[in-house]
């Protein structure tokens, strides 16, 4: 299969070399990587084992690909405004367009470009990041659920979800991805939020009643409002306890938003903080902690939303 | 007029110069500035004119002093665990105790151990801070709202007033301490809060109208929490448009606790916060927002409440 990556950054690097590895006909948009992967291949280190991929193919625009069966997407969201220029020209007739990106709104920005048939959405669960170039580093997890942005074709996303697993990587199926989307971000939310403003990993957030209490009432505020979605099955609001258990075991763990904070690179505030609070809104539930949160963010990163 | 200032800090220096200049018999408990200002006395540096007092009496130890007819307390209010020590052995029969300080919870904790009768709170409007020891700069304001803990003896007061008048300083009665100190929380709440979380001052609090709305939740939280705690008028909702007017005309204005906290000192935020905070949910009053940014205080500066 024909497949792009578009947004080649620590997610698009790790899961392309993965389904290159297994076989599949892989093309990277690249910016930063294109020198040291088209004249040296890329390099994974991985929990699950390295290995080098010596010859990969890499472009600097999507023209030079041109059509192909997949694409798949892991763009930082806040350069969703160039989705037209980067997709486009990969489409044919019936290529599958798969965001494996942050937050809420990605599958509905690429249906509206692109028509709702082709878009598949994927929740990665996925601790990684980028080293030199050329290289990528898989610390953890890596766990995708994939789910029809509009019911569509149940048989597409089974031969995807075995394409996947043939690859290594772990995928399920979800019958509802908006639910997925949001079980996501009950985690995302309190923790990437809290610790990239305080510059604290988890432990330390978790550490303090005051602070505990804290992230647990934001959860509950993201599970209200998602619960105010439609979704086929309500999240329980015991998640949020089964979410601070999880994340009492990780440790030291820093979110991949104080570490973006910490590099000083452009934070997802939009689609992780604002577009769920403002499909929140539109079913009349306020978000008081989260909006705080999203707008402290931004302030303290001099972000204008 | 026989006069003690406990807890010689900016406020405490400032006012306590100002009433010996005046002609009252001033006795200052000291410890950073003892050697300094027994040695060479104490110069204000002031926007009304500077001014040098050579002589002036520093003690290390209340008992050096004895009883007194006033005590003027500016101490930091995570110090009043030391009243006892600090304010028993200056009393006698009548004296008075008027407290300085930021905040709630300094008149109840005062009356508790000496009697509610001596107790007279004042709401200071100054800004000022330490230079080097033996100095003090008064930079802007010095108004001051007085008024007694339990409503007690008028005369007390307008003879306290115009001591206060005769020494340069701006002071108004009130009939309602405890909406003064409110009106002032008003204000302190969300600046000192939120300067002193994202180190900005006010003028950049308020250039982002996402920041600028949270301010304006934060202070109508604390107007409905202090409008359950039975003033004599309550305070208007109208109360917050005024305070954001008149502090854009603030500038790059930085408040105390940001200036604290820049300065590695201990932040009032059991003063400021947590005592406002169990007083609104007293009354059944929530202040989601101004619970968060405490914690967020909390977690920051590594306060464990």
């Amino acid at each position: 299969m024909k497949i792009a990556v578009v947004g080649a950054g620590a997610l698009g690097l790790y899961y392309g070399a993965l389904l290159q590895k297994s076989g599949e006909d892989l093309h990277f948009l690249l910016r930063r990587d294109y020198q040291a992967i088209t004249n040296h291949g890329l390099k994974v280190f991985s929990i699950n084992g390295d290995f080098s991929l010596p010859r990969v193919k890499g472009y600097r625009s999507p023209h030079e690909i041109g059509p192909v069966d997949m694409v798949l997407v892991g763009l930082k969201t806040f350069a969703n405004s160039q989705y037209a220029d980067l997709i486009a020209p990969l489409l044919h007739e019936t290529t599958q367009i798969v965001t494996l990106q942050n937050g809420l709104g990605n599958e509905e920005a690429l249906a509206k470009l692109f028509g709702p048939k082709r878009v598949i959405g994927g929740v990665a669960f996925l601790c990684s990041n980028r080293g030199e170039p050329g290289e990528v580093h898989h610390l953890g997890a890596g766990r995708i659920i994939i789910g029809d942005y509009q019911p569509h074709d149940r048989q597409r996303l089974e031969t995807l979800a075995a394409r996947f697993t043939a690859a290594g990587i772990e995928c399920h199926i979800s019958d509802d991805l908006k639910r997925a989307r949001w079980e996501k971000l009950v985690w995302n939310i309190p923790f990437n939020g809290l610790c990239a403003l305080l510059l604290q990993p988890v432990n330390l957030v978790l550490a303090q009643p005051a602070c505990r209490a804290l992230v647990q009432e934001l959860m509950l505020e993201v599970i209200r409002a998602a619960n105010a979605q439609g979704l086929v099955q309500p999240i329980p609001e015991s998640y949020a306890a089964s979410m601070l258990a999880f994340t009492d075991a990780m440790g030291e763990y820093r979110p991949s938003m104080q570490i973006d904070r910490e590099e000083g690179r452009q934070l997802e505030i939009e689609a992780i903080f604002r577009i769920p609070l403002t499909y929140g809104a539109q079913q009349g539930i306020a978000m008081p902690r989260v909006e705080m949160l999203a707008t402290l963010l931004e302030q303290a990163t001099g972000t204008v939303p």
